[in-house]
């Protein structure tokens, strides 16, 4: 079925409204949108093939990595990252429309934890007593607030916001005003490579996963040396815990380049040959936020 | 003051009940312990000197850092690093004692989202239909539990169970059992130094944070080679966001040493020659959870 094009569908972190929704619908506008709970959910939703893909967050500019959706991926549902899109982030505090003039007043600010750290400040300086009340995502809690009669507010997108009939009080309010997350498609190895056919791509990573052999001093050292000498460029590398006690990781490494035949391969050799287990976690290109939005309105 | 060994007054992650509680009462028995709302108001506590130290979670063995506790520290309220201790970490399902019977048909399940990722697959296969709610601290989610008429259930500690008269209707549910957090003391640096005359001590950390120059290639590597040829070891190594854009990163080093004359501030310099920042976050002793619990047996 090679260059095929036609409808396929693509799982994301629901509800209606959330900021996966608004990646998944740039990064793929012409797919079936389907919203699941939790971020496991769209990637068992891929790998049962009740989608085609999964659309997840991966990391946050402020917040750091979205530590489910690596750990999933690497513990429990091994599955090809297969295109990248960073998307501007910023919060917005909602009430529902009756409550709008008496912001100040509300009781309880409902949202994601990661949304609810990245409006810390805000939440000390400006509403010092509402609780705060967590939720599986910020649409959840836009949609929470809209169902419901007591004086509570949401933190949450603009399309949120539309989606649920609620009045932004205060726009903008995360602390770090250059937010923003980076998305994740991810899908078996067997679909077929559209991605790389679309415009807007702005580079490639290659992620890999590297297990050090033993907890020795330097052990880290030499393996980034198997990069350093070849010049290869790391965006990110991250330590992520084995789950088998502290101490014991495993490291995610971003390489900018596309995987080729030559460098990656013989890093991958080196490092072998050094004791560490080296899996490929996919090969990817990347798009830039502004570019997918100039397409979208050509 | 040298030597005082008064009463003293220790901030910890409440409510009662708590895992922090628990490492708080291990490591100084013999102080006053006051729960707060959060991890941020508890080190607000130190600075503002309402307290003398704060117990906060650093690291958990399966879910990796705790990103609230290294970020405020690193960039709201910046103090020292004065102690460690580890402490195993056991969830239980735990509900009112009329519910005990048919806990498999609870309608939600309350805990700390860290303790919610931890317990994922017990969840998925006992549970499933089970609303997932997010609260503060997992003692939080006992104690509203016990307040509630609704079929609902906690995950918490043992003495969550004990403290607010919850049956304990599965025990040690936690996907992964070699499970446990690393908690710190943090302190303004004025305070004296008794950790270092308790018993227990099983070695000395010290914590480094290390801002590179620029995202050059191999940048990582060249500050990780000050520590290879001087054969010290590193228990992790971490990259954190900058929070000045996605690819900004710093690094949380730990150096299995105490703060030496030679050694570190060796490092230091040459990191600096460099053109990194490096900043000494604190040297400190840790305690072995057996050690805090056999001295307070005696």
């Amino acid at each position: 079925m090679e260059g095929e094009n036609n409808m396929k569908t693509v799982a994301y972190l629901g509800p209606k409204g959330s900021f996966t929704e608004v990646a998944a619908k740039a990064l793929l506008p012409n797919e079936t949108h389907i919203p699941f709970r939790s971020i496991p959910d769209c990637m068992d939703a891929v790998n049962e093939d009740a989608v085609d893909r999964a659309i997840v967050p991966l990391e946050n500019a402020i917040e750091g990595s979205v530590n489910i959706t690596l750990d999933y991926l690497i513990h429990h549902q091994r599955m090809e990252m297969a295109a990248e899109v960073t998307a501007p982030i910023f919060q917005n505090l909602m009430t529902n429309k009756k409550h709008a003039d008496d912001w100040k007043e509300i009781d309880a600010v409902y949202s994601h934890p990661q949304a609810i750290a990245q409006c810390h400040q805000f939440l000390r300086n400006y509403i010092p007593n509402a609780e705060i009340r967590y939720t599986n995502s910020t649409a959840e809690a836009a949609k929470f607030v809209s169902e419901s009669e007591e004086k509570i507010a949401a933190l949450a997108n603009e399309t949120s916001a539309s989606e649920y009939g609620l009045a932004i009080v205060k726009s903008k309010v995360n602390d770090y005003k250059n937010n923003s997350t980076r998305f994740i498609a991810l899908q078996k190895g067997s679909l077929n490579k559209s991605f790389e056919q679309m415009d807007g791509v702005s580079l490639y990573k290659t992620t890999i996963m590297v297990t050090l052999p033993l907890d020795y001093t330097g052990a880290l050292h030499q393996v980034l040396s198997a990069f350093a000498w070849r010049k290869i460029n790391l965006s990110k590398i991250e330590s992520r815990p084995m789950k088998t006690g502290l101490g014991n990781y495993f490291f995610i490494i971003d390489i900018d380049m596309k995987k080729d035949e030559v460098l990656i391969p013989g890093v991958q050799e080196e490092l072998k040959a050094l004791g560490c287990k080296v899996e490929v976690l996919g090969s990817y290109p990347c798009f830039q936020w502004e570019a997918l939005c100039a397409l979208q309105n050509k």
